[in-house]
């Protein structure tokens, strides 16, 4: 099942493991509070933009009753290591993943889903050093998707009413706003996520709904890490929960 | 000096009264974090737009070296307030109540100052019970003025890369961030404000530029209440430092 510089790693839950690219892509802690933030009730069906090695949809297919899950990913190569996850975990008949380009819809049904999750590039096009690696370039930085795109694609994705979550850097919430308000996403919820308590925070969890109206809510803070350095418990329950 | 109704409040800075109504206007918590967030430099100008009794440019007066205050606002037994408590402090000559509606820039210069500042009417006109009492109604509900107004008026009222700052409630920052960018604001800086560590903020301080990049930076959380339900030491150094 492994290819060549790939490690399967354990996700202490109900036994599913995850292929990864120590040199490529890996998931990080964002993704762990996105799967944790979304909320899919039963018989739903969720669709995870930008989803990489597969970790939201294969979390969510464990920590939920949804129906049915749904990754798509732009990166062949990825997709590929998505797929063999979803396959080692023997989740076929209830995770798919498809290799598309989200600003064409990736050939999914319009308003086929009740939920859409995306953990997205984080760094505007113009922001910052590109990563020599392309794979990295494009998880990155909004080189095949901006925050429009995103937006644009979870809206016509979404069946109405349906539900958007997102995770991304604080810094870009003005953005963020911008471009759903532009698509006719509703914000409804934020919480930041902050490293300690007292600090600045390092990323923001966004709740919308397509259409709806403007009624925001902002969440206590999430703390990662309480004064002995360890996860606190909230966090320690999104892990092994 | 005093009118029917009204009393005279000490602001534990300077030898600074305030004329308050406790009927009709009196200032909250909200003026005093806007004051300690704003930053006037030395030789500036700066202006306070709904400045209701006159607390933000007569706070701001003591605690910067700026060179003169200027307060709007729109209800002119709330400015005649404003004015007697200028006079009574002797600020005259540093900070000027002016009269005037900020949708058609209260006659003030155009792009004539450094600093704008705006505790504003945190409800749209839409949302929840509207006061019985007119000057009560007009300063909590978007009545008189809008976010857009603000920012428009903002942008108008300030010098290239002039600094705004605001307080609202984050409940309303979805329609603050769309109103500065259809308005020319760049947000730059947000803190959110909490009753107590953990809880959810109910104030969020912010502060944008006239024009500039999409840089923004959220501060790590403001916290009013420590664990002794004692103010924290930063708000009693803005209280009375």
């Amino acid at each position: 099942m492994l290819k060549n510089g790939e490690r399967l790693d354990d996700l202490h839950r109900d036994g599913l493991k995850i292929i990864q690219n120590p040199k490529g892509f890996c998931f990080g802690m964002d993704v762990v509070l996105l799967s944790a933030f979304a909320k899919v009730h039963k018989g739903q069906r969720a669709l995870d933009l930008c989803c990489g090695n597969g970790i939201v949809p294969i979390l969510l297919s464990a920590k939920s009753k949804g129906e049915h899950f749904t990754g798509l990913e732009i990166q062949e190569r990825v997709a590929d290591m998505a797929k063999r996850s979803v396959a080692l975990n023997g989740l076929d008949g209830r995770v798919s993943i498809i290799c598309g380009d989200l600003r064409d819809g990736g050939g999914l049904p319009l308003a086929g889903f009740d939920v859409v999750t995306c953990n997205p590039p984080y760094m505007a096009a113009n922001d910052g050093k590109i990563s020599p690696d392309p794979a990295l370039a494009i998880a990155r930085h909004e080189l095949e998707c901006n925050l429009d795109d995103i937006a644009k694609a979870a809206f016509r994705l979404l069946v109405p009413r349906g539900t958007f979550y997102m995770v991304h850097r604080p810094g870009r919430l003005a953005d963020i706003f911008i471009a759903f308000n532009k698509r006719g996403l509703a914000p409804k919820l934020l919480r930041f996520v902050h490293s300690k308590a007292g600090s600045a925070p390092n990323l923001v969890l966004i709740m919308a709904t397509k259409g709806g109206g403007a009624q925001l809510k902002v969440d206590a803070p999430l703390i990662i890490y309480g004064d002995d350095n360890q996860y606190t418990e909230e966090v320690r329950g999104m892990y092994y929960g």
